[in-house]
């Protein structure tokens, strides 16, 4: 018996607001500031806060439940959401001082971020200076900090991935989110310039897998933070990707029902070819989800464990994903293929999953060529090929 | 957490004899004797039998994954016996006394089936005589018994699907098998001319769907028999598909880990494509496996409940199989193309698997052309078409 | 020994200005009025025009060798030329009264169409008032006349699919052409109003495909109006299809070529996956392309030899534009998987070639569920569906 | 306009003998010897035999025409027969010495091969003793000479890939082809203990590549001669695969419109699911088709020339092959899936099509992950990788 899901409910009650939305979003290429208002009204924001600063500490499977509802909506609004929330589930592992400054002053507070290890720094006494134009910054109009990522030299010469933690008044956004799909989730880029970042305020990305970063261990009962950040991190490119596939589904059936040849007058949605594609793409979509799911209750069951995976679990973990959101791209352009010439124009649902759910696929993270790749060698007993993340 | 499987382990013990004899079941066109005594040693071939008879009465995830299990060592073997077993669970839908007959008298004894309606019959004082050649009889030469289909008019002149269930004695098998794959499973042709068979042994297939049928209610406290008897009976064909698929990529790992090209003496295995390959393979049959789950679970929870399913979760449960087996036989596809010209000798396993997931793609419960319209049916709100079940 | 084409050269030397307009015929959603004076500066709408009039009379495989040349520069230009000139071929099937109206007075004139019968007309004497909005009328804005389908009653009481040719003061343009891709082909709405059309500006479709038509004849010289209609007219789609996929394999080695991973630098140019995207693309482009070719050289020999193709040939012709359209569809869509994030912003030129790709295959003339039960009902000698033509 | 082909007329006569023995050829797992006879009687052995000897030397389109129809009667006999014509290709490049002792003795003299470079060699005085177990020589039954495949070392401290021509006298058939597709080929194992090769029977691959072979110009009116040897070599993989889709399309035609399902007796060959597949397969076999006659008629324009090909253009030539394999085998398999169970019976023409299309994939020349490759890393312009030739 699954619990109940202490979100859901509330969530819906908001999605018919945020779906009236959802062209807006595009026009503004950013999430409305309703759209935030209304999911930090039903305290979506606090899903992986600490519940020392008033968090709800959700599982897993239930945060994604939401965020695959929430896509149904606003594919755009649910993937920067996802990452604000996921955020602060990474934030939780940094020292108890950078919690304190973050939530201690605004429980409401959120992080977006740019984790790409392009910031340039240098050394300084107690920290460094950070400098870069970090792009791809999904929701970071309405966040009050930013997680940054760089490359920082350690005592053996080489370089570990770090990240930093920078409030709002350290850098800048510009406008530059010109992107054809998942246009509202407004992926703009920080400008960082020589701004100094404590060391409090930096972990190492390897630390925050494994169990060794600052804040490891400051929530003895929690069932979600004895886990790796990445997994959690992570989690919603793909569903998002399930989100915009399962209202495909939906829409589609619902428009084609109706539909008719332009040329001969013909129900469509009669029509075999039609069925048949709706039928396998809710195939595809199902067996999707069912695999998510596998993946979420096990990432979930390994923390409330507090075990750590192993390299070869981490790899399914990591990789689940990109073939997922593989199918819900395949899934949807079945249906496109479909769904005929006025599926095409601006004002149709339709185009708009099309486009969201191809962005949702063109993440690094979700890149299937690297995936495959790197599934391939864990199987393959090779080691990991450090090119590939 | 999962409650142990009362089969798993003693299936495991005779697992490397069955798979010993896979290239003989494949000469003899049948499923050695020797793998039908160590499965009834084991009392698999009680897996669905009544408690009543000291039957298992085990639940279908467990049954469906000690099936997989076995494909992978003999498909042949897991088709057959999938089927002896499932078909208990459809008998124990007759009347008892029936059962008596065929259970009250040898608890060990199993049936075949041939249940496409082609039975020629002739209404006579207490049943119906009962002539026909009775094709694709998975693992008769092992079976006691034989269900078998014919339409039989009804009082308003239509014609049901029923099922009658004859002794060995009332029948022939004609040595028939010569397939291309599956060739151990020995579905060989029941010849029938003119047997008598009482009301009792006779069964509609509606009212076993239903909850209707004369066994209806025998075992209260059962948790697999208020059930409709298909999703139970058709589980193997999807089941077998994925235990070979899960088994090809086991054996493509390691004949890849070791393989040089031949003109080149290139070592494949570290190849890119051939690691990418397995690795989507390896995901697409995940992902069958997490979908077939879900539909075992849903199944087995409707049991327990003694709830019958409605017309549309009939629907996904007939044909999420089909998807999977179609999602299966992609996966072996794709390793078998990249297994090179050796993998194609009769002495290679490979070859074997890729026949044999394709076979289990043919019957007419995993044609995947009818399962797409059976579900995009349902689900653009047609009726169901009669001429696709 | 192909024959050189008269066209190809001078397309050649105006592609780069067409090219550079590509972005802005995006915005202005309408072909840009400088590409259409290039054209016609080089005589390209003339292709198809009768020689009397100062026509090129070019051949189906010349004139298709440009408008894929064409595509590649702007997909959307190509579209609407394209249309803008077979329409001067099928225009020379209507009466030489239509034809002196049209060429006699300006031999610069074109036509835009909107053809699925749509139109609502009424018999007056001397032909019929005819009213409709008329929508998806590519390349409108730069042509002086409409070709518009309605259905007319026939004598023995069934409806004939014909055509009415409007001069441009008979209609108004809707500006209504909000599509996703394909955005510079300004395929508006034509809005008549009562607009009177006489008989002499009126074919059937029927006769036009068979030899039958008011212009019939007329040039007995000409290698090319000996001809249905409909493959000429249709020809475009494809070829367009063609020349994007073609020009896709072009970007996409040139981007790729530098790109490197954002996480980690790595080279994707040099990397497994993507040399063999680009290659099986290239495989399949060239394969649509071949099968491309000798469609146009079939009905380019047809019309040498004056010969109507039979029902048989004519499925072929119809449906091998929509399975290449198909491929390279699935050409495109393969490496835009690997393109990375960066390729969808606004400003880069694979997301574009990608968007106009998917429309190129969703004309009702291109959905390949039409062409398959078209060929496939040929093939296994049903009877054509009247749902599909 | 084609000219005629001399030798179509003739194979036609003969093929419904070939096609009658097919499943003995399979059961033999040799080409049977009515097969050979039949074939030599209408002279298809000198297809590629110089002049000099009595050829014929036709053009590769010609030969091909006929390897892809012979290939729908036995796709066994038609893959055997391709190789011993095109050695005949192959060994006009050698000395004249070589020449006069294969076809002045017997001008319907043959060769197999096994070009591996697996064969073990020393320098003796005035040429090398051979030995080696030398697989997959097709067709080596019927020959009376086999050319084998060694590396030898050069000048330089490197080996060149060299060929050898062996009478049958100096080596051994050995009866292993245990194959599950192409059985009929009788592609054995050849064993080679210390048979002395004197150098005039010997030649550099790469020489025959660049028309450097001491049978260089020998034929300086041949239009067939001056070319590489192996885009003949090597075309008949491709061209059997071909010719088997193409068969199965008819017969899958002509099975499927009289097919009815065993639970409802439905018509499946009315069924739209099966009519789309048809026209679909049909139309990949039509693109499959169109891609080869480009490639065929390039080579054997280029050889009319006197032109040897550049690296790329070798690469299309060398990889095309293989996609156009990939493409048949997509056909075959779409129709295998609906094809229903009594498809895989031994006795069921659909299945050992499906086999042979499969094996002729096998291939390492049709392997299309070496393709890939092979054309990506061409096309990206990175050296050509050793590993893949």
């Amino acid at each position: 018996m699954k619990k109940p899901n202490p979100l859901l409910e509330d969530l819906k009650s908001v999605l018919p607001a945020i779906a009236a939305n959802a062209f807006a979003a595009e026009k503004d290429r950013s999430v409305p500031a309703e759209n935030i208002a209304l999911l930090k009204g039903i305290g979506m924001h606090r899903a992986f806060l600490p519940k020392r600063y008033g968090g709800m500490e959700i599982s897993l499977p239930q945060f994604a439940q939401c965020i695959a509802l929430l896509a149904g909506a606003c594919a755009s609004t649910a993937w920067a959401m996802s990452l604000l929330c996921t955020h602060s589930h990474q934030m939780a592992m940094f020292s108890v001082k950078l919690q304190d400054e973050v939530w201690g002053v605004d429980p409401d507070a959120t992080a977006s971020s740019s984790i790409a290890p392009f910031g340039r720094t240098e050394e300084v006494p107690g920290g460094v200076t950070f400098s870069g134009e970090m792009g791809w910054s999904s929701g970071c109009d309405h966040a009050e900090w930013a997680i940054m990522g760089f490359r920082r030299k350690n005592a053996e010469g080489t370089q570990d991935y770090c990240f930093a933690v920078l409030p709002r008044s350290d850098y800048q956004i510009r406008d530059d989110w010109y992107a054809v799909g998942m246009r509202g989730s407004g992926s703009k880029t920080l400008i960082v310039d020589q701004a100094f970042v404590p060391e409090h305020r930096i972990q190492k990305a390897k630390d925050m897998m494994e169990g060794k970063s600052a804040g490891f261990g400051l929530y003895p009962d929690s069932r979600i933070f004895f886990a790796p950040y990445r997994p959690y991190f992570a989690s919603g490119f793909s569903t998002v990707g399930l989100g915009v596939a399962e209202r495909m589904l939906e829409v589609f059936r619902e428009k084609t029902k109706n539909r008719v040849r332009a040329y001969t007058g013909a129900a469509v949605g009669a029509a075999t070819p039609a069925l048949m594609r709706l039928a396998e793409s809710t195939h595809q979509v199902a067996a999707a989800r069912a695999l998510l799911e596998k993946s979420w209750d096990e990432i979930a069951e390994h923390s409330e464990r507090h075990e750590y995976p192993s390299r070869g679990t981490l790899a399914f973990w990591r990789t689940n994903q990109g073939y997922a959101t593989k199918m819900c791209i395949q899934a949807v352009d079945r249906l496109m293929e479909a769904a005929g010439g006025g599926a095409w124009f601006e004002t149709n649902e339709l185009q708009r999953l099309f486009r969201d759910v191809h962005l949702a696929g063109a993440h690094a993270y979700t890149d299937y060529d690297v995936c495959a790749q790197i599934l391939g060698r864990e199987l393959m007993g090779l080691e990991p090929d450090p090119a590939m993340v």
